[in-house]
């Protein structure tokens, strides 16, 4: 065990004897004042009552009627997984991005109410996560940007006010998620602050706090996308030539019990319509979603710089000092038991 | 070097470079939620613009008349260290505590005024810090405690309003501190937020953020009080009986270019009448004051306990791993250089 590792653990013992595995409920939206606090707590939160123009407006009839012919960018895989790690067909594991298709809101939806793409078993998810409603240009003066959803703008707010006022900041980026029970987003965490609120359906969070990544076994490797063959139209996995390595967990259904070692404190919050969860940065998190539609938003907000708390994160990441994810025997004998098979 | 010091290492030298030296500077007091912010960053910031009764009530005359014939407690030293490490006649090392004596607010001014204490070279200094204005019972309804100082409660606010508004909670201590040049506070930290305004004077805080801490040689020193001689009326050092060994840094003069270790980025910062230093948990400091009547202020908030604040604090602090201070020959040659001997 390196002298980081060890560290590593300490704070990770005492991280949980001092929170546990409690999360705060919040009947109605906090104020700026009571959400800083939150944030400098950075735990998850749950807050209901939350009051977006979409919760209402959005039924699969409006969203068609809004979107019109307009093209939208689909993330396209064979088995529900983007962005996630995946034996390809020489056996090797590797970092997957999906295959992105363009389709209108209509095409989109069938295939999730159908449940198959284009008559395939192809599964569909709206997840391009690059500020696809709004990004950070949206708050600088004289400036915009272009949305592919911008009818749909109307209904979202560009912030979220009492997270606006608590960081002092306009959002990074705000994005649209629209999928189905078959997707699902493997685990990882992102340098932001989050706010991720539920439109329709439901989302089911496994979360680890920072201190827990070690039980998550990040490892590199090499990145692929999914492309549609021309001649059978089937999706293939086509290792990428020229790109880093992607330094990713490989622990692949970290929400079913067992699967994680001791050590691993995992926090399941279910996310209902009208609903949002405070995820604060370097938080782990697994996503899967209920069936039918399940619509979602999430803003993200550059995260403080300034103090402790990156620091603290950069040093229990241990940036720079990750195995290979397919060197190991004895590694891929226990990945083989995690990592789903394409 | 342990692993753990290890870690610590990385972290300083991560944080020095995130952080820098630099600290905030506000030309008047911050709202409530601009101060929780601050807090989350948990840098010193200097504060202008402070506005309290006493700033502009309390002279000499004033306090000497509002106070009358009450009793109050003033630490007495030979050399104005109060809670420090002293050599004794023995030759040993001790945290030494200071001799208190009951004396009035005439009685205490005369001696920083003359410079003696009764004819004698001890040096006085108002610092007994258990909430000698507010304490913790005065913001429980029904409540209320007793302060040697009440006749002067009515100058200075029991709350910092900011502060209390982005902490959430009201203080858990409020202190006068009246001193001059002779008396110095050796360097430590406290787990507490804390804002220390001056009201006549200057005070000179030397700084050093939690990850620096181990720049500053804690051990741990046997307990010992200065108790006045009945027949020669002059204060000796007395060992304690049966009271655990005092942990504190083996560095006497931190605020000296060179005492400290390379690696060590002590931050200076000047605070005069008028003007508030806020000073977050775990930071150490080592603070002198000026010539004539320093007069401060502080108020101790509790800390919260969530999230990874505290558990970082306790990781840097490296409980139970800390050397005694009398038992290496090295470290007493070393330490000679920098301990004041009594």
């Amino acid at each position: 065990m390196t002298s980081r590792d060890a560290a590593i653990r300490w704070l990770s013992d005492e991280y949980y004897e001092q929170n546990g595995e409690q999360f705060d409920v919040l009947e109605n939206p906090p104020s700026g004042l009571e959400f800083s606090r939150l944030v400098h707590i950075s735990r998850p939160v749950l807050i209901k009552g939350s009051r977006i123009p979409a919760s209402t407006l959005w039924s699969d009839e409006y969203l068609i009627d809004s979107m019109g012919s307009r093209a939208i960018s689909i993330a396209v895989t064979p088995n529900g997984l983007a962005d996630a790690v995946t034996r390809g067909p020489d056996g090797r594991l590797y970092f997957v991005e999906p295959h992105v298709e363009k389709m209108t809101m209509a095409e989109f939806l069938s295939t999730i109410s159908s449940g198959s793409a284009s008559g395939s078993s192809d599964v569909c998810y709206l997840q391009s996560q690059n500020g696809n409603l709004y990004s950070s240009n949206d708050f600088e003066e004289g400036r915009g940007s272009e949305s592919e959803f911008e009818p749909l703008r109307r209904d979202v707010p560009s912030d979220i006010p009492w997270c606006t006022e608590a960081l002092g900041k306009s959002p990074d980026a705000v994005n649209l998620w629209i999928g189905d029970s078959r997707s699902t987003t493997s685990i990882h965490s992102d340098p932001y602050e989050n706010v991720y609120t539920v439109v329709r359906g439901a989302k089911y969070f496994t979360l680890l706090p920072p201190t827990e990544g070690w039980c998550l076994n990040e490892r590199t490797y090499p990145h692929a996308t999914y492309t549609r063959c021309p001649s059978t139209s089937r999706l293939t996995l086509v290792p990428s030539t020229g790109t880093d390595e992607i330094r990713w967990s490989s622990v692949a259904n970290p929400h079913i019990p067992g699967v994680l070692p001791r050590g691993a404190h995992p926090i399941h919050v279910t996310v209902l319509a009208g609903q949002s969860l405070y995820l604060p940065p370097g938080w782990w998190h697994h996503v899967r979603q209920s069936g039918g539609t399940t619509i979602a938003l999430n803003w993200w907000y550059d995260t403080e710089m300034r103090g402790m708390s990156w620091v603290t994160l950069s040093f229990l990441r241990g940036i720079g000092e990750v195995p290979p994810g397919n060197d190991s025997v004895e590694e891929d004998a226990k990945q083989s038991q995690v990592i789903i098979t394409s």
